[in-house]
């Protein structure tokens, strides 16, 4: 299959979804002209403002090819985009992907299986491809994902909206991408998962898919948006202590932190404590969890549900004055919590 | 200089140029929130589609390191984008960049270059710089362009909209680019311009940054958007065969080209006729001219300006029926053009 077939097949698959879910369609918002043309059209309803995000994944930076499969990277490119938008409380709407894959690479079906996993996570969040690049690379796969989402004018949650006082909240758990990480470092693999240590295999597998196939919160992220619930927001994507520095720093605002209080899932102490490993560290500075961390004011807080799609939320400290300073309280003492999340960053 | 200190000098240099464009500013388009968050938000203005495009660019495969400049690599990035927009018929508004670096290669300082080069395009066609991401890569160099684009509700023109009898335009001149690589590739390059032979030097030095520093045609796309001048338009990104390929199967109708209408520079001639290579041959199937293929219905032929931006246009054939069907008229024979140009290829 040449290049031209596979953009077809790639724009019928699109297509054969739209005419599925137009019967269903209610939202005035629009993709006027997608795949096949110099550049997509969308139209977006009155009213309201676009919220644009862009994620790279770099093979043998973000990924490597022996540990994940192409559908968990289609998942995971989309993954963290749809986890950008959900932490700007917005609505995600129309994809774009660049993809840059070496001949050899290309000759295995590498991309149809690629958007086979970006199809099945777009379709669970209402997201049509309305567009990408394609190239040719000389030897490593890249990705680059472009999201397009929607919020209500002036309602997206920004990282600077936090004030003292305000409670601070995640979503989910904390280590669990990083605890993932480090059993796939040891040689542990997805499809090895079933075998006669089968649940505790299964349940180290659930850390590896965080790590491989991490679940972005948009429900969550609507929710906090649309409802004006959270007055500041960003999604973990470095590491805890690295991004409730980057919200701190843009509110002009510190937080002290419970660390009794933060989320981590029993298994990833359970690992730790079989590896040296100290569990509260890898939830403070591990990456890659694509939880929500947000805030919210004292009188807002009764309003917050305590599940949004089976995924619960943790009061875990409390925004505070001096800009940037963030400290823990552990049993009885307090320390400063630097940003040593991982050192990718965006624009 | 750490990364985090990088975007905090793009977003100030963003800010810079936002301030002394305020006061000037007439439209109500508004960049809310541009670099420093998870996403970019964006409001357009009532009445207005939005057009999104995205266009890889790859070490070894679209460039080589030397023998460009970051400069040019940052202006070639946002011209190709620039290049697409326009041949809807928009006008382009904000961009984002993802970028990927070796650590080496950040070491030098190519970033900020690769920046001073996409920012003065930008600024000469006011666009804001609204996000992206920057990350590592192992070895190679790589750029995602994404740019956004307005125009009013309906008005994009797409490659579907020609029918027989619609006259084929071009702006500029076609094969520049493609002459330009073949002279870079025998080893000419930029900044040998200047020595005893200079003018031809300096001759052949323009079409080296026909193909290094691509000047979009962004007022004929504007032009002929708002006017509503063009039934169909195409950039010519990968040749004029397999550009007018494609526009003439999306609006399903065929075409026939006059040769000698085709306009090749008379420098690209004597360069071909040097080295015993077609002139014709890379006007028909040479890529990254970036210049504008459209059609304009007869009785809208009188309404087209003469030049824009400096920029002339040549009438070079007629669209005509039988799908895809395009045909070359050549002195006193008529011959099937096939599509050979590049085959890199957008979604």
């Amino acid at each position: 299959m040449n290049e031209f077939d596979f953009i077809e097949k790639i724009r019928a698959r699109v297509r054969a979804k739209q005419d599925s879910a137009s019967a269903l369609s209610t939202q005035h918002s629009a993709l006027v002209q997608g795949i096949g043309d110099d550049a997509a059209v969308v139209r977006s309803q009155t009213g309201k403002d676009s919220i644009v995000t862009t994620d790279l994944l770099i093979e043998e930076v973000d990924f490597k090819r022996d540990t994940t499969t192409p559908e968990l990277l289609g998942h995971k490119a989309l993954a963290v985009s749809l986890s950008d938008i959900a932490a700007m409380g917005a609505r995600a709407r129309w994809g774009l992907v660049s993809i840059g894959l070496p001949p050899d690479v290309w000759e295995t079906g590498f991309a149809e299986r690629l958007y086979d996993g970006y199809f099945t996570l777009a379709e669970q969040y209402g997201v049509e491809l309305a567009g990408g690049d394609v190239s040719r690379t000389t030897d490593k796969i890249l990705l680059d994902s472009i999201l397009i989402g929607e919020c209500d004018s002036g309602r997206a949650v920004l990282r600077r909206g936090a004030t003292p006082g305000d409670q601070i909240f995640v979503t989910g758990f904390l280590g669990d991408a990083a605890a993932g990480l480090r059993l796939i470092e040891r040689g542990a693999r997805v499809h090895t998962a079933v075998g006669p240590r089968r649940v505790e295999e299964h349940s180290a597998e659930r850390l590896l898919l965080r790590q491989l196939r991490p679940d972005p919160r948009v429900g969550w992220g609507i929710l906090l948006g649309e409802q004006q619930l959270a007055s500041a927001m960003i999604d973990i994507s470095d590491g805890l202590s690295s991004d409730l520095n980057h919200l701190c720093k843009k509110s002009n605002v510190g937080a002290v932190i419970d660390a009794a209080r933060i989320p981590i899932d029993k298994l990833v102490t359970e690992i730790c404590g079989r590896r040296a490993l100290d569990p509260l560290m890898l939830a403070l500075h591990g990456g890659e969890d694509f939880e929500l961390l947000f805030t919210v004011k004292p009188e807002n807080v009764p309003r917050l549900p305590r599940k949004v799609d089976g995924v619960s939320i943790c009061q875990i400290g409390e925004i505070t004055g001096g800009t940037g300073k963030v400290r823990v309280a552990e049993k009885d003492r307090v320390w400063d919590l630097k940003p040593e999340g991982f050192d990718h960053f965006k624009l």
